[in-house]
């Protein structure tokens, strides 16, 4: 074990979060707020536990990263994250207690966007606390390391382990051969998208604040609003559709934006096999919720669309921002819900979930067993854009997919227990933390928070989200026991 | 397609289920009831039918049956076996009405014990139709294909298929090398242990009758009582305890049983793998829905321990029966019932749901997974029992996991179109129909029924249910172009 390499990626980080807390800090004196000498002091802190364990431990000779070591420093990494951006939640006053600021730091962190805010401290809180709680999103949705990689590419060797294991999806395509150039590819769309939708949101007559903050709640599909009542708080059809376009959008692999860039254009989109069920998915969903809610909205079809549109982007972008109360609507609409909270959306894009490929992969594996049970000889290869699939991949998708359910099951039952909360509440609490979607159905509602649950239900549900944004095996092997070994 | 030799069979399974009506009709004409008559026409209706297909197609020189011919006999077998024993609750007007008779009765041969009775229709109910709606359950339990193989062994080659096919589990384990043979001491080891809890709930003081139909429930780990408040009816502790213990039984594989009879004892049991860790999660559930229930029960630990083991048992062996409103429990209750309903028991045993040899499989594919991702050079061989299991076999398995979860979700959604049930209600509905338990929670919790369901709910129930008993495959085939194709 490279301990002082790991110690030394884990000091990038946290200076990372720390230069991530300055706008917060620029927003905070513009506005001539009173906690500005609070996010002072919170960024001061972290900067210098940052600064100490980067640049303290000798450099090591063997600058090598292991393929472990990189999902260690993820596991680690991401936690540590949340411990430190609780520190201007505190300090601040805005979540005074531990668990709620973990919480929410780590709900922001992996875009997730359950809150424990209740309206009270919607009320109370700053302007300079609201955009450090989305710049979360933001950072969190491209990823951490990924940005860490993008700014230090020199700092270790085999830095494809560490984006393998911070981003989504079965595996990882290199736009360019280095990873540290690929990093800054992803950062510049990912710029330029935020950049393209904050512009939308101010022509669709949004302050320049208020859009700044949600476009890196929809960025990072993380679903934070600085409003109690979500994007209903505008109450603008201009607002609803924008953002509605702008949630699918971060829900796509930005591998296919860099194809787009490069000279495929359109054709990149519809060439791709997860981008076309992604959409055919979309679409089915917008049209079956929208139908089957039409008596709800007393027969009004655009209303039904209106709504139907927005949350299922919502949903299936795991982003969570809210237009109406979805836990009124009849029993079909909510298992469209709980479908598309479980298969997410593209691999490669900022959002969570099962992911569409996985999906794809796992409905061609069970077509070709009940084909092969028919005929036993035959043995097709599974394909994906006409590319063969490894079987040991497809193995691993499928345990993948059994190990998410069990989480989500397991997840449920830890925070059910001393909860005065129903199952429904806590079963859709766990998926919707898992698959980082932040609303879910009974008493975790769109128009509901976390506030209520037990310190031990939010530090799981904490857990939970950590596990659902690093995909699993990261947190998993933190708690093998050959992960700290020697060797 | 070999359609002959698949009318042959069909006709043979019509046979076996109107002797299976006669028991019924003798319980009928002993208490002198009204509808002798009417079961004795539906015995002949159903005879009439069998002959005809057995009898009138010519023998066919091939009498070879492929394995897909297997498959398609066992789906379409099955579901004909619901249509024709449909035929009695339809023609003594128990249940007058086609989708509400199909439902009850496939709900009995695949031993979901899901019912559309509703206190009335218990009030008005012979003994002679209790007693074949129980026996639905006997003989659905064992296998009604199973049953026809121990009688007619010579009837198709490669008999082997249809076991498979029928049989619980992702592969067949031959007591002997012949299938008629092995068919024969299953259904010898069967009746054994059915006369045992026979003899048992008498001497517990049950009626000769009650205990007869209650023990070809539990055999079958059905779960259809006589009575509307199911086991709490007896309100007797020394019931309780026998139907806890004997419902526990019937969900052990029955190779053990075979083992322990011809001189292995009790090693054959904690010897297998899968019993040790079906003992393990039974104890394990018992326990905490135990210490859960506590509060709720006053403190009173005997109690909470008596109903709390009474149901677990009843849901893991997917049994149904039911000593208390479990509806009634705290959410963390709730949410191990559903755990429970996943996994099931033993594989070759009369029970449903995904089965512990799975869940122990793809356990152990997770860990090496998780393992593998740290030192990817290391591939271990799962084992299991000491035996190497295939990499194609656990595919396989984890696919059958995605299936399942999928057909639950999918099934919920389908019952779900325009009822007037919630989400728990729908969800619950799916999973204790596709798993053959029977009570769910919400308004198909213990004290309710599937009465109220819209007519395409009831019908997508019945069709759960098959998919759930014959584990998914033979029904996906019947519904693949190529089942259809001659080769």
């Amino acid at each position: 074990m490279n301990r002082k390499l790991i110690i030394r990626m884990l000091g990038a980080l946290l200076l990372i979060e720390a230069a991530a807390m300055m706008p917060a800090l620029a927003v905070s004196l513009v506005y001539r707020e009173q906690d500005v000498l609070q996010i002072l002091f919170s960024i001061l802190l972290v900067l210098l536990a940052g600064a100490g364990m980067f640049f303290l431990p000798k450099k090591d000779r063997d600058s090598h990263l292991r393929l472990k070591e990189g999902f260690i420093i993820t596991a680690l990494g991401w936690i540590m994250l949340g411990l430190f951006g609780a520190v201007p939640f505190m300090l601040t006053g805005t979540l005074p207690r531990f668990e709620d600021a973990f919480f929410e730091t780590v709900s922001g962190l992996t875009t997730t966007g359950a809150s424990v805010f209740t309206q009270e401290i919607f009320d109370k809180t700053s302007r300079g606390i609201f955009f450090w709680r989305a710049t979360t999103h933001w950072i969190g949705g491209m990823g951490v390391l990924v940005l860490t990689l993008a700014l230090l590419p020199k700092l270790t060797g085999r830095t494809s382990h560490l984006v393998k294991a911070e981003s989504p999806g079965p595996s990882l395509s290199k736009l360019v051969p280095k990873t540290g150039a690929t990093a800054k590819i992803l950062y510049k769309i990912y710029i330029l998208l935020s950049l393209l939708e904050f512009v939308t949101l101010l022509i669709c007559g949004m302050s320049p604040y208020d859009s700044a903050v949600h476009t890196m709640a929809t960025a990072g599909t993380g679903g934070f609003s600085r409003y109690g009542d979500s994007i209903a708080h505008f109450n603008s059809i201009p607002v609803d559709v924008a953002i509605t376009v702008f949630m699918f959008m971060f829900g796509v692999n930005f591998a296919l934006y860099y194809r787009f860039l490069i000279g495929e254009r359109f054709k990149a989109f519809f060439r791709d096999e997860e981008f076309r069920w992604y959409f055919i998915f979309a679409v089915l969903f917008i049209v079956l919720v929208t139908f089957i809610n039409l008596d709800f909205y007393g027969g009004d079809f655009l209303t039904s669309l209106r709504y139907g549109s927005f949350q299922i982007s919502s949903i299936m972008s795991t982003t969570g921002f809210v237009t109406f109360d979805f836990n009124r609507w009849p029993a079909a609409s909510h298992i469209i819900i709980i479908m598309a909270m479980l298969i997410g959306s593209c691999a490669g894009s900022t959002a969570g979930g099962i992911k569409v490929v996985r999906i794809i992969l796992l409905t061609k594996l069970s077509r070709r067993n009940v084909r092969a049970t028919g005929q036993p000889k035959k043995m097709e290869v599974i394909r994906l854009d006409g590319r063969a699939v490894e079987e040991n991949m497809l193995s691993q998708i499928a345990q993948f997919a059994f190990m998410y359910v069990c989480l989500v099951i397991f997840g449920a039952f830890v925070m059910s227990i001393g909860s005065g909360y129903d199952l429904i509440t806590n079963l859709s609490a766990s998926l919707t933390c898992v698959s980082n979607v932040g609303p879910g159905l009974g008493g975790v509602g769109p128009v509901e928070n976390y506030a209520g649950f037990t310190i031990h239900a939010k530090l799981a549900a904490s857990f939970l989200m950590l596990f659902g944004r690093l995909e699993l095996m990261p947190m998993f092997i933190l708690f093998t026991r050959s992960a700290w070994h020697k060797y």
